[in-house]
């Protein structure tokens, strides 16, 4: 006798009763496994030689970067034409004329124009970490161990296609950094060049938050919205951070009218809600804890 | 000559000789590489039509419901029963009668009896966390992109075989989700329908919490205990939250005896160790932050 | 016609114009995931009996260890030699004489030869864990689910390639770790037996920390400089918390000279910039927080 | 530069110039690879407890049962539909009214529903090949180590799609246990219980051919056709083999209107164009062989 | 104690002792492994939208074939180049002036720019095996289910390679395919279009035979040496086979001055020594079997 | 509703009535899986340098080949222990005392030491290979290429194991390479040194057969019994061949007081039934075969 008989009865017509967590039957959506292999795949053509069991001469190194471009399109053209198929038939999206197909195609044509001037960013963003951290002893070392360059990596990519209007990929590519870094960038966030974030665990920036050049944040940083009322979703509800600002460990920072002027350094666990001039320091004042002999427990 | 002989000689006596991480010859305990697998089978249980790389439709997901639930029960009754004689061999658990396989396969039986009140449950919680964060474009997005919807539906299913008295595999469950998404609940905690967590990282929510309906806390945020006294494991050690509790970043609250009561707000980084009384907004004060011009480094 | 024929050619011309992030044609770098790989081999080395989906019994044991030593000796021999390759090459390390390949084999040989003292400490760690957190029901529920107790036992791996000047494979070792559990330890940092971190996301330990015996540590705690700058980048920049310290939740310790003496409380969000007395207790003042009735919201 | 530019741009328009070769945009045709894992996956049911790993006890077999069923039947039935949707293209077949996705459920299940059947008669001819071969030591021999038996099972699952009018399916199966045993037995021939072929290296058996039971064969034994002609494909173009009958290596027998009469055994290497009656024994005669001292080469 | 060190230690040393079947320290051999992957890439190329999970159209086969043919050649390079380099190492073979990898890469490029020929003469040898044997229902199934459409799409290929003068990879080639199919083809043999091998266990063509257009053979037909002696390995040692010839199952044909004429049909079990001429029936004589009644055994 | 319930259920019921194909319940049989694994480590033992991806230069050969060895130990001493247990249940093997464990350690333990014996006879089949193919263009080759070589090597693994009354899996291994090349030696065959067989389809060995030094044999060549009366099984029922005998193709010699005399040569397709005295040349006399011409179909 079956033991779960009854179970698989009662799950299958569940499947149809609650409209939330099903989509069986729905249109595909982008596969969890299939981005993080985009992402990898996307990886190795930002860092050549880096990410390799084997070294790739540069006789080979034209054969490998074709073959690499044309399988992460494929997969991403795969995924792409998921997203719009979704988005369209959900009416927030309209893919028009030629259809979802012709526009992935599109999307992921300009991805790979694009590839080479992320490239030049990133290697600013390698140069901003290995500067920003005395514990960093080489570049390489930035490229193969920093969770903040691996973060801003990816957020590059995904507010790419963020910037087309493309659902759910982009979410997805932020999450999967996120599981990974304990870093969450909204793939909304707008991000200027040499961008430093270490240890990052605990960093959360919201989806309209704008960050200037020569930014440099700690673990557990928030950029984030005051108000969380649905209504407001298309205003800006996140800060602005200019030039040359160092936020550190802890420091919340909220509101969308909220700017970090050029140059200032807002002092680890400090709670920001208002703005800020430039070349200011901000820091918690002292005085507000106690000390006292410690009682022995037995 | 073989380099390694004598370290090789050194460990395997070492493996007699010191007795708290050694398990060999010992019972097999819960593999964590199959606990992830199960947790994976579940999910796709959960959520149909989310995880696929192709769309079920709807006449072949009887069958396909039908293999996924053979399966998982087959890895579930296996990794059960292990957890069952670890705990028979050490007296904290009796299957008594007919014996620890039994026991297994009546508690994974009773387990897919379980999965569509689960589902259910989850439901309100995708509706919870669509409805509380302005950014979710879909109710799809927060199926596919969100890690605080993970780390309660792990929950609540590691919370299932908690109640069952199931030793190491809800923990092991538990462990999984915070080691994904950085959110620690304990399985142990009992948490109402509708909760959400957003972003999540550093999430602490402590063995004994008691958490309402339509409770919802951000990342940081530490539901804890004050005595951390072995002697005193069986005690509420953990705080309870009442329904329609807002808990914002960084939060500390501690104490079994600590209840927020319903409707409250605690802001962020806010420090409770004593109750709060119904619909109070609590709040870090003003004024312990200081700003100053910024002396420029050379 | 090929959609890519021009972004590939882009791309790869790109590859000679870049400095920071190209490594083709470089010597070949230690692979991310060989060094997981060799982790994972080290931890079934170091817990023998947990790990395995089968019980070993002790009559094949000694087959059983053997095989792993020697495997993963010989990953752990290639990825040392490519660190020492790369670190020749830059001129940061000489491996004179004998060459590279023949120091990564007596590094190898030392590490094997290091494994039981790794082994006898570890067992006080995981004794220190069961010990000083009620919710642990079993010394092995310590083994299978406590990320603190993951990321002692590889900084201890770590500690030991990184006080054999071996570039990167360290810091690749903790962040492989750090991306696991939340907890950001530096490779260089000193910590004694009876290490115990609970719940762990965030907590960060910097380079040159030296951390005595019986220190116990929860989630977000910082262990890090006051200096940030490159030319600093040799001196003590981290404090040094004596035996017997416990540090709560969210406290932040930061400088070289900041010493928490014997025996001390450092309560949780405390932030310390200055060294603490022995025997002492250090916690956040009450008075700082505000509670108002909740404005109902529409 | 590209170096293979030229060579893709060629190869691709050369996909729309030959038809014979081209599947390109036509129906998916059932998968090589996913034809033979349902060949392993039917293997497992018909000979439970013989391929496993590890030894299913009486409790968990109906569970492991259900599941591979459902597993299996979820892959037959997408291979199975792919060859309905291409015969019905090619005009050879007519899915009709409910379409190719209805009938291929139906034949899927009319499948498992012989497959108790199916098995009946394969413990037959393992027990014929027990008792036909001085070697065998045991029964479990026959099962895990002659080749006769892995073809003829897979023959008989084989010619039940065969029956049911399936194209391409019953080929590819008959194809892959000819790859691994060297045994060519074509999915249309009618073969009795009780069948048994030794070494069975190049047996080919055509598609009209009817044997009955009791029948014994060795390598290289061909029971084919006299006339190529495809204008006679409709015909009975190879052997009948009768009851009891024994056909000794390298023996060849040709003809659809070819009888071998019940009881007879044909020697090795004979060549029948012409019926033998029952009971008679067929044999070269010897005299057609010279010896002579042998010259030594130098 | 290691049970099996004595035998580790004496195997180690009979590494030093053995010339014939030690290659350790020796140059990298071309891997089996890479090789049989080459061959399912090609044959993926070869045959498009016939070995495809799922249907590629039209719009993606251009990226799609284009990822395919670098991906092979980025391995066909490789694996080219160690045979290269061993050759060159024996002496037999002298890649001069640029250096092995330089002339791996010509002859991986010839490679490509020869493939779209290949194609060509393949759709030849699907008609002739469509048009040669009553049992196939479409031409499909030629190309999924006949093991002498794989065995002679092989040889076109590994032929290529021997053209070159490459050593090693081609017979490899050729085995793997023997492995699966039981044709040994050797690479040296050269085939004229419409080539039909059915059923095809068996049959062996030597490497210095010469095979015409049309021609037809069956299962276990040699096309064989009649001498073996090393000295005369440059020697035309195997037959001629002209255009138009059948030869049936079974039969053999020796000696490099041996041809079959024009349109000639050899007879199964057939056994030539000397040139047949054109348009010529060759067949065993009857008479030389008998049959008797069977004697009945007990 | 689970249209496969009933299918299920008559599937698991007879999985009780049918005695010969169920093993349900039954003590674990070897893994074919698991025994062709075995293989495939052992003939890397045999074969250093030839199977590697990468040259293992000597410094690393030694851990290289201990860790192989324990894997391979590990592998074969389960897989050994189940066959000893199976036999020991069914009484056709006693383990005594120690039990199946003990002994199955012991037989590997001496397999290991066998294996540089091992190696040095295979070491003259690679020269005798070499020496007898003037198809051979190196010594290489014959390592990578020819199936001979691989029966040979895995029959004389397989004869050890079947010299030590081990059952099933001697008889496992020669029919895994029996399926890979076509050649079915059986593993109780006694075969001397210097022994090649080309091409190899269709040999069949069987297992009382002896066989001296220098043998050749080609494809198709059986070497058979003339009784398969069960009763007899204990009997010599296969040929003797002396040393330096040479067989041709399709040659079949019957019986176990058959003796081909030393320095023979069985002409192809010959038929033996009876002693060949030494230096003897044995061939199909000529015209048993007719030529006319051939009459052209329409």
């Amino acid at each position: 006798m079956d033991a779960f008989y009854r179970s698989i009865e009662a799950l299958t017509s569940s499947y149809g009763a609650y409209g939330l967590i099903n989509h069986a039957g729905g249109p595909n959506l982008p596969s969890q496994e299939a981005v993080a292999d985009i992402l990898r795949d996307i990886d190795a053509l930002l860092f050549p030689g880096f990410r390799e069991e084997e070294s790739a001469d540069e006789g080979s190194l034209a054969n490998v970067t074709a073959e690499r471009v044309h399988r992460t399109a494929r997969k991403l053209m795969r995924e792409t034409e998921k997203s719009l198929s979704f988005s369209c038939r959900n009416g927030r999206f309209a893919c028009e004329g030629a259809g979802c197909r012709d526009l992935a195609a599109r999307i992921v044509k300009e991805f790979f124009a694009e590839l080479p001037q992320i490239r030049r960013i990133l290697s600013l963003d390698v140069a901003a970490a290995f500067k920003g951290d005395p514990a960093a002893k080489s570049v390489e070392e930035v490229v193969v161990a920093y969770p903040g360059l691996e973060a801003i990596a990816v957020h590059r990519i995904a507010h790419f296609f963020w910037s087309k209007d493309l659902p759910l990929i982009p979410r997805m590519m932020s999450e999967i950094v996120h599981g990974r870094t304990g870093i969450d960038i909204h793939p909304g966030a707008t991000i200027g060049e040499s961008f430093f974030i270490d240890h990052g665990t605990g960093v959360v920036v919201g989806e309209t938050t704008l960050i200037g050049r020569n930014v440099k944040i700690y673990q557990g940083v928030t950029l984030g919205a005051l108000s969380v009322r649905k209504s407001e979703a298309d205003n800006k509800r996140h800060p602005t951070i200019e030039d040359d600002v160092t936020i550190y460990a802890g420091a919340t920072i909220l509101g969308g009218e909220t700017t970090i002027g050029r140059g200032s350094v807002i002092g680890g666990n400090v709670w920001v809600t208002e703005s800020v001039p430039p070349d200011t320091l901000v820091y918690v004042k002292s005085g507000d804890q106690e000390l006292k002999p410690r009682e022995k427990r037995g």
